[in-house]
């Protein structure tokens, strides 16, 4: 039986679950299947009993494998896929989700003797635990002038890299000791999949280009900065970061004979290097050209441009060269809460769900008849990248309700992406479309409404649901090669693959032309609002 | 049968219905009944089926004599009192809720040609109607300088009685041209309980200080400025506000006949002049010396303060001589939205009662954990005297719940209320001692506790659950005089009546010495909010 098309296999590790999908070279979706990990997100106790404090969380490293090779077997099976028609699989993973390993790839957290070790177990982007630390880098790396800073705007992220390896090397010293090697869990993913020694171990460029501040140029912070901070880290990257970076798409090695075995399908398939969920969504939604700024919307918000220039922004997650597709520069923003906070509104106003909420919402005026929000309720990342900023709500009367708050805080993420928009612009980055992605276009359309109403631009609603997992099985179609698939580069693979089909065209909103003015004399509230709150 | 001591009356006018009260001269509470009116507040249509605009309210003066009639009836066979016994009787009204008559005391919305007229309808306190009107006379008293306007604060309130006489000559003139008699309804109430021509009508140096500009030494405000406002207005008080000015606690005259059948007691029964509502609460929390302020805590908050100096300070509502008892500066000074603040937070966030919100929020440290409210739900009143302020949070995180905001609420009316004790003080004003009464305090108890940690002073709470009732009571028992009473002052009559019964003792609630600092600290943050938000 078996479909005839040759096929390409997207894996997407997210928080809960890992979702992989089954897409033929001419972008058809064969097959697709979610299976949650086992252990879930460990952030109440560790698997041996062990307490998690309330601003740590961790994943179980066997629950991404047992749960990849249930998705994909369901997947392959679902599409009734011939396991000889994948040429090629790609991995795209949360980040930072980083781990201590020994160098024959074992998580420290599997050793026995480290399995009641809290800073063993692989560390799950959301965890909070190493403010200190970044505390310490930023500061150290400012005194320093260190080049590398401001290709972050300045401020590095509580939830990257080197803060993580910190904190093990402040809180667990002997458990730094014992890390033959430090890894992202997607770069981990990958090499067991291709197998090989740690020297030849598949680091992804875009994984160390966002998150450990490392440069094609540059490479990784220097010795003599790593021996500022801690005399123990000067000598970490040689020693305990061996490996080759690779940029998402590029070709990390086949399949073994033993994951094949696992995963149900044949040795020999070519596996993409990994890269990171929100960025696998700039080709999931079929954008390959520069200027097109990809807004992954979600719980947070992540907003990825291409750009053929390299320019230095405020408050950036980063700018990586190839971060996002070859060739480029991409750029990587964010919004610290957006679906969050909408839910966190819901719940406080006590809804079970958006129905009524979003209905009364739609109907109310721009401006929710005087409620201005500011949308700081986890901090404020691009521009500010302040994690202690908090959110407000200013306005309020006797005669508001809760749809009015609801609205106010959809209004104020627009703002917060509209000043997103200005600081990339000022900075002399051309953003000139717009695609929304994730799952919020979906479930909530109003909010592309106002969004496209505050931009004063239409917005292209990606029609693909599962724009991560189709961004990867695009760069395992990549890392297959031309020779095998036709896709020469990797425009080509995504305007073949993820192209909208028949009964799939994107949704264009357009902005409402009597709300877009209204909305520029409320931005600048929210701006005049947003200063003197950042300010106290 | 019947009870043998002598006794007092009390009539307590409210915005729903009306509460009679029957009061031993000695303090024993004999019965007390309330009546709803049977036409409620008329804020969607008056009688005739005209439609009531949104910002206006109404109500039926028919209503006032037959809800009284039945509440005394009530309260004196519930306490089982002989009629003879009553020597007293006291009236408090909601203020200003003011109406035009005929010189024979006819409401005019009784004349049948003015029934369907709106500005013919006694104006209920509440009733929102004149807000141009408001700024006309604000904005010609400050061209004019005139004296009066420093005892307000520096602006009078939109709920004002000449605001609300304007407004019916500016939107109804014919009505304006009818009314033979402009007054108070507290004025109407007593004028019809004790009968006589309208030259000789008692009216309350209470409702006209605080609600009508009037001093003792200058009168209403004068021709010329009435004139500069209205050529029609010019000789208002001269031709339309005849009548006597008394002081609550003076004989206003004695019960007539017709009334004492109606009302089921004897007629010669000696009536005060009325009082405000809020204002009859001083002498009904048994304060009758200068420096406590009485906190009449509801759903917005009224605060009164005898002095024995007249100082003129920002936002008051104003300063009488002789405005709440005899031979005192009374102060009055308020906060727009309290009780009504807590119960739109608890709407907003889908609570049925404050149970589980209250609970909570008891155990929250102060400060809300970081979330700091400004209370301007319906405005600002004391010190800023404006309406058109607005409410505000901010500090909110992803980790707050509603008990967060409806602590954060409730510690703004604290801050709030400091903020008033803190300009009467700097003033010259002595604020000493502080006693709560009102409802609120004693539904919700967690109020108290906090305004003394945040006041850093201890706060006793009335006993008495009728308040201005008993004011009312003792207002009654002072206008029939010493001889019948054995009562020579105030002062003797509010101890020998208002003193706490056994087991009636005042709770006192004192402050929590380790929260006093900490408020310090957030009172501060306040302020500089308020001050932000108030030069937006």
């Amino acid at each position: 039986m078996g479909h005839s098309s040759r096929a390409a296999l997207g894996l997407d590790f997210g928080t809960e679950s890992v979702r992989a999908i089954v897409v033929s070279l001419d972008g058809v979706e064969l097959g697709s299947a979610s299976v949650n990990y086992a252990h879930g997100q460990l952030t109440e106790r560790l698997p041996s009993g062990v307490a998690v404090p309330a601003d740590m969380a961790f994943q179980h490293p066997g629950d991404w494998l047992d749960s990849a090779a249930a998705a994909v077997r369901q997947a392959m099976s679902r599409g009734n896929v011939d396991r000889a028609a994948v040429d090629g699989i790609g991995v795209d993973f949360t980040s930072c989700t980083m781990l201590p390993a020994l160098r024959d790839g074992t998580p420290l957290c599997l050793v026995d003797r480290f399995a009641r070790e809290l800073h063993a177990w692989p560390k799950l982007w959301k965890h909070h635990g190493a403010k200190s630390q970044t505390e310490r880098i930023n500061a150290l790396a400012r005194e320093r002038n260190e080049a590398w800073l401001a290709r972050y705007g300045g401020t590095i992220g509580l939830e990257w890299f080197f803060p993580k390896m910190l904190e093990t090397l402040d809180a667990a010293p002997h458990v730094f000791a014992a890390a033959e090697v430090w890894l992202e869990a997607g770069d981990w993913l990958v090499w067991q999949l291709v197998g090989g020694d740690a020297t030849q171990l598949p680091r992804s460029t875009c994984q160390a280009g966002y998150k450990a501040m490392w440069n094609a140029a540059t490479g990784y912070p220097s010795p003599a900065f790593l021996a500022a901070l801690d005399p123990q880290m000067e000598n970490v990257v040689a020693e305990k970061m061996p490996g080759r970076l690779l940029s998402p798409g590029e070709r990390a090695g086949e399949l073994t004979a033993a994951m094949a075995e696992r995963l149900g399908l044949l040795p020999g398939v070519a596996v993409s290097a990994a890269t990171i969920d929100a960025h696998a969504g700039v080709p999931g939604a079929g954008v390959a050209e520069p200027g097109t700024l990809v807004m992954v919307l979600g719980t947070s918000s992540c907003h990825m441009l291409n750009a053929t220039v390299e320019r230095l922004a405020p408050g950036i997650a980063g700018v990586v060269d190839g971060g996002i597709l070859p060739g480029m520069f991409g750029y990587e923003t964010g919004q610290a809460a957006v679906g969050d906070a909408f839910d966190w509104l819901r719940r406080l106003v006590g809804h079970k769900d958006f129905a009524e909420l979003g209905a009364k919402a739609a109907a109310l005026p721009p401006g929710a008849e005087g409620v201005l929000c500011v949308d700081w309720f986890n901090g404020c990342r691009t521009p500010l990248m302040d994690g202690s900023l908090a959110g407000a709500f200013t306005g309020l009367t006797l005669n508001h309700g809760p749809h009015h708050l609801y609205r106010a805080v959809l209004e104020a993420t627009a703002f917060g992406l509209r000043w997103i928009v200005d600081v990339l612009r000022e900075s002399g980055v051309p953003v000139e479309r717009f695609v929304a992605t994730g799952g919020l276009p979906h479930h909530n359309p109003l909010v592309v409404e106002v969004y496209a109403d505050v931009l004063g631009e239409p917005i292209a609603v990606a029609a693909a649901g599962q724009g991560p997992a189709l961004g990867a099985a695009i760069l395992g179609a990549l890392a297959a090669g031309p020779a095998v698939t036709g896709l020469s580069t990797a425009a080509e693979a995504i305007h073949a693959m993820a192209a909208p089909k028949s009964g799939g065209q994107p949704r264009v909103v357009t902005p409402n032309e009597a709300h877009h003015p209204q909305y520029d004399a409320l931005y600048r509230n929210y701006r005049a609002l947003a200063t003197q709150f950042a300010a106290r």
